[in-house]
């Protein structure tokens, strides 16, 4: 260990144990391939996977676990073989580095769905068995391919957020003809995914309906946001108000709740899709049946959509909100996020902080 | 009640309460409107929903109750307005009998999903507050719109299980793109709507894998109904040999099962339809999740789907197995249809035995 730190040419931020806490980490991200391009990050987005590897709570964590999938930065060198980038770029790396290349999927530019398994930015297994390691780090390493141009006029600091948040939500939107204007949608949960999705929505030129257990997040919905409509799942007669009024619900709530009274409110041939990740799913078969919805899964999105959405969000201006904080904050933005803290994404400075 | 038993039109077979036992009922069929077919009747399907509402297994059911939705006979007079049938055409009448007609999916021809809900075949309140009653009777008027035309080819006693057990399984597939040769075509149960799945997916070109929890039904499945493959669904190794394999699931079960299992067997963005009604769904968000897979839900289908499946059977020969009876067997073909004791599908012969 002592010769490896001695040559370490990365630092970043490892939690070591489910404690999660994160603190300084030396290691070595690997040279550059020719297919390579090696970026020094600037910014990185906390999200809650952040939140489930630090802390074991999927029980397979490969400590030291360097978080952050959501990564900004700027080109410092490339393979030879590299064409796409030069250095000095501004690029992104979301939440896989890897996959088989090979495949239906990948040759389609869905690599997150590749036959074999996308390897995941951090807590994953590389290809040539190294786990690896996020963006709460001064650099990465990565084939060009799993890496995104992002537009020059896109602030770094609200491009890195896009890169998990903003495509979850975008993909399945996209995938289920949401971009139409004049449709409706509905929002479950309001925090990290779920103000992206109103946003998406109102630049698509949707009706967009935010559903919150919390009126404390109406007045900001509704004004800053730019929701159509506001209403508190549990109120009943609000529910039953918008009965058979939606195309498409988006449910970016983390924590287990019911389906069912949402399915309800999705018009014949509706779509409901889970971005989140409730402990299960349960509802009634005539809440589906009747009306001839659907109810499908989605995670965040390929290398294709992903540059597609930048370049989208670059144009319309579509920025998430963020609070910016330095790499020092990391463990109380990790706490505040699990307590639902933030409007409505950390992104870490790592450019000006971790040094 | 004797002054309307004096002039009554119609011969049925009734239930009168809970028990759900039938037998002889004479009732009125309405006067020809100038859009009403009125059909003499030679044959009827015996559908599960004969016996949801014999037996008011949904606590709706309105005695006396004249069940089947399953319906082919003659017509026998048209109204003046009437253009698309003429006295001696061969015709059927599925499940439903009205809808509002002005609707988005009315006027699509997907009257089965009218928004102000379509009206069923029998049990059903039309829009002049009478109660419908279905095809274990005489004969029926129904406005031309909710008639179809039965092709030269198709014999009558084929055609019936048809309109209820065919579509409900013709449509999703449809809906689906599951009418591509080469597809891979996972059915669950294998009754009246199982065993048409299977036929339809062997006429679509497709590789069909039957799942069942009945060895017994191995041999036929194969080698009566042209299955590629059966697999025992308690069988964990057959199933987990079937890991992402399928591009399709129609589950025909009436009872609960567990879905996750089957989920786990559907490819990337593979989709699973419920056609049953178990009491409730419930799976893991993991097993749609991974895969980006939907879960759907679908009930008969509109007219012009259902002409379209009646025009493909009689030029495809896709026909059901069916086990003709008189109508003075209805009651034991309900039991037994109860104990899943047919292949595949009771039709009765209305126009030889009731009189």
């Amino acid at each position: 260990m002592a010769s490896e730190t001695a040559h370490a040419n990365c630092l970043g931020w490892a939690a070591r144990d489910p404690s999660g806490v994160l603190s300084p980490y030396e290691f070595n991200r690997r040279a550059v391939a020719p297919d390579d391009v090696s970026i020094k990050i600037t910014h990185c987005g906390v999200c809650y996977a952040d939140v489930v590897w630090t802390k074991n709570l999927h029980r397979d964590s490969k400590y030291p676990v360097v978080p952050g999938h959501e990564i900004v930065g700027i080109v410092k060198e490339v393979g030879p073989k590299v064409d796409r980038f030069k250095v000095g770029d501004h690029v992104g790396v979301g939440t896989y580095v890897n996959s088989c290349r090979d495949c239906e999927y990948c040759n389609e530019g869905m690599e997150v769905n590749c036959v074999k398994g996308s390897v995941f930015t951090f807590n994953g297994v590389d290809a040539d068995g190294t786990v690896t390691k996020g963006g709460y780090s001064s650099s990465i390493v990565v084939h060009e391919r799993y890496c995104y141009r992002i537009p020059d006029n896109l602030p770094s600091h609200l491009a890195a957020p896009l890169l998990c948040a903003g495509i979850t939500v975008y993909s399945p939107m996209i995938r289920h003809n949401m971009n139409q204007p004049g449709k409706s949608l509905g929002v479950v949960g309001l925090g990290g995914l779920g103000h992206m999705a109103v946003k998406f929505g109102k630049a698509f030129g949707l009706k967009v309906t935010v559903f919150s257990t919390s009126i404390s997040k109406k007045e900001e919905a509704l004004s800053v946001l730019g929701a159509d409509n506001f209403v508190i799942s549990s109120d009943e007669q609000q529910m039953k108000a918008l009965t058979g009024s939606l195309d498409f619900i988006v449910d970016t709530a983390s924590g287990d709740h019911q389906f069912e009274p949402y399915l309800w409110l999705l018009k014949t041939f509706g779509a409901y899709v889970l971005v989140g990740f409730p402990s299960e799913v349960k509802f009634s078969p005539a809440s589906l049946l009747l009306g001839m919805k659907t109810f499908s899964g989605s995670i965040t999105g390929g290398t294709k959509v992903t540059q597609e959405m930048l370049e989208f969000c670059a144009a319309n201006k579509v920025y998430p909100n963020v609070e910016v904080v330095p790499i020092e904050y990391a463990n109380e933005a990790i706490e505040r996020l699990i307590k639902r803290d933030v409007k409505y994404r950390f992104v870490i400075d790592i450019e000006n902080s971790l040094k």
